[in-house]
């Protein structure tokens, strides 16, 4: 006779996690539709048993070319990356690559809403995070300045979404403010 | 010392080959962000060799909840399913699945814009066909009637785009046109 204990039910749940059962909700309710992309693989090799689903035998994982999620709410194109990080003080810019980078800018020049969803485990805290304000962190560190973007900084240029019971994270009217602050 | 025929140097590309050419060269210019989605795999079992990337043992196909195709382009949201047919009279709706046209139909009520690329191979034609009358001659085979679309009906519905040297197939003046039909 287990009993569930509800207050620990979000533990160990990553931001993948959350996000998918949020994207879940908004497609069910009409209100955004929003997918993770596959992870991309090579398929070197591949059999075919008798009877049975073809089986991968060899594959390997490649390089995204974009960000993790995209799709449209409300008639705007969305697109954005998902980060999650440990560190209580500073979110490292090492987790993002130089093609997300390019990627989101190419976007925003389509006139689509690219950000980074940040994730601070250890606190638990979440900020959406506009590309056009992320890359003047990313720029600084290419001029050779900090590695990482403060905490204080974060919350001064993102948004912060307070995590709920359900949808975990509802992120939308988020995207209601960066759509009015980011033409 | 051999000469490449250029008359057939198309010859053998795959619509997806087509279709990536085209979007490379819209990234390329600034045109429009279009990537092709991978191909969605469970990965079961990753070997990880020292000194040497891992690599996937078992995994298998799972089926896309999605089209194929999707990305921004001038501020608007598209998504689309690219179907060739070597069939000279009309196209095959067993070619498309359920869950695309569920898919299509949500995108269209968050207004983005979501249709399908059709190449009849043999003919060496294309039709861009917006999901609205898609949707029509879905419901018609799903009453009972035709498992497939007349090629006459294709013409009276779609719009046709003229392949071209380079870029092979360039499908933005017909989103222009679609644009203005169907809001
Ligand atoms: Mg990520
Ligand atoms: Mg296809």
């Amino acid at each position: 006779n287990k009993k569930k204990d509800f207050s620990f039910s979000n533990r160990g749940k990553t931001l993948e996690d959350e996000l998918n059962e949020t994207n879940e909700y908004y497609l069910q309710m009409g209100l955004a539709v929003i997918h993770k992309k596959p992870v991309p693989v090579q398929i070197v090799k591949v059999e075919y048993p008798s009877r049975s689903a073809a089986v991968i035998r060899e594959a390997y994982f490649r390089t995204p070319s974009t960000t993790d999620y995209n799709g449209v709410w409300n008639g705007r194109y969305i697109d954005f990356e998902a980060k999650e990080t440990e560190n209580k003080t500073s979110f490292p810019l090492k987790n993002i690559h130089d093609h997300q980078i390019h990627h989101m800018s190419q976007v925003v020049k389509q006139q689509g809403m690219a950000f980074m969803i940040i994730r601070f485990s250890s606190l638990q805290r979440y900020f959406i995070m506009h590309f056009e304000e992320l890359e003047v962190f990313w720029d600084r560190m290419v001029a050779g300045g900090r590695k990482s973007i403060p905490l204080q900084e974060i919350e001064e240029t993102a948004i912060e979404v307070v995590p709920g019971a359900f949808p975990r994270l509802d992120f939308l009217p988020a995207l209601q403010q960066l759509q009015m602050k980011h033409t």
